[in-house]
């Protein structure tokens, strides 16, 4: 296989990546100064050889523990569970959130053969009753094995102290109201706030 | 800057690849084996110092001349002309053609300062010449640049020996070839039409 063919391939593995935008993104790179393909190339090596999940929270970094579960500022005590790594950036750049993280590395799908055994939640527990946690904030995807995982969660951590929490369902900003599902509107009805 | 973030901001450089796009990349990559992002560093390194130019036709080959020129059952006779060394394969995959080719490495687009002397005309003129060329096909894109490129060489090869011929309208204006269909492609090069 030519090079050009083998970084075509490479490309086409990614997720969302076709064979069509593999071939533009190659010749586009063929057009740059090699630099740039050298920096993107040092730069997935430098991710895969120093990134690794944080030994508390799971979130993906490159010190350990990571720079949340170092930062004395940050309350221990209150935990925010995600499902993925990359869901910590998301909620930490959008909210004022300044707990600590607790990744899953997951969610349960026992159709997928995804059950308890393969998130962290042993670790979870642990972290819930060494560490005095005050809250736990369960902030798994709005999807059915994200509410499935929570309502697990939940239960898991029921008779303990402490208070366990959700993200409250509603509207989302910018939404049409006749382009919102049923199953949100229903929340966002149910969940109602007075206002003035 | 962290690895994470180095690696995003270079992806997010691609054409098409927004920030957001980049964030999913990147921690799609941290998901899968290392092995898979260290066969895309090593794809893009390789490319970038293998992949040069062809001395001929200037199309983008690990060899000199490339494959295509150095083919002994390939027609040295009959030159199809396009933009880009992408094109090259977009051509070759979908029609029966088999001469040569020549990449201008460009269009003529004044309004951007690209005249005549940055696409390889020079070149072009030459091989004709030297090469005893019976036939130029003209493959620019379908687009206002594409159609201005391909009037200005016609006038330039006009008065020598041999037919200059042009992809068959029909190919939508506005378009770019290599997101043509194949089908298209090979009846634009059956009724190719004489031109001056």
């Amino acid at each position: 296989m030519s090079a050009i063919e083998e970084l075509i391939t490479e490309l086409a593995r990614l997720p969302g990546i076709g064979r069509k935008t593999a071939q533009r993104l190659t010749f586009h790179l063929l057009q740059q100064p090699p630099e740039q393909a050298a920096r993107l190339a040092s730069s997935l090596v430098a991710v895969t050889e120093r990134v690794r999940p944080c030994q508390d929270c799971g979130n993906l970094t490159e010190d350990q523990p990571c720079g949340i579960c170092r930062d004395p500022r940050r309350d221990p005590a209150v935990l925010c569970v995600v499902e993925e790594a990359s869901a910590v950036g998301v909620v930490d750049r959008s909210t004022d959130f300044r707990g600590r993280y607790h990744v899953l590395g997951g969610r349960l799908s026992p159709l997928d053969g995804i059950g308890p055994e393969s998130l962290s939640l042993d670790r979870l527990v642990r972290r819930v009753e060494e560490s005095g946690v005050r809250e736990v904030i369960l902030a798994t995807n709005p999807s059915m094995e994200g509410e499935g995982t929570a309502t697990y969660i939940q239960q898991l951590l029921a008779g303990r102290d402490g208070r366990v929490t959700r993200l409250a369902r509603g509207l989302p900003m910018g939404g049409d109201l006749e382009y919102v599902d049923g199953v949100t509107l229903a929340h966002a009805l149910i969940a109602r706030q007075e206002v003035g």
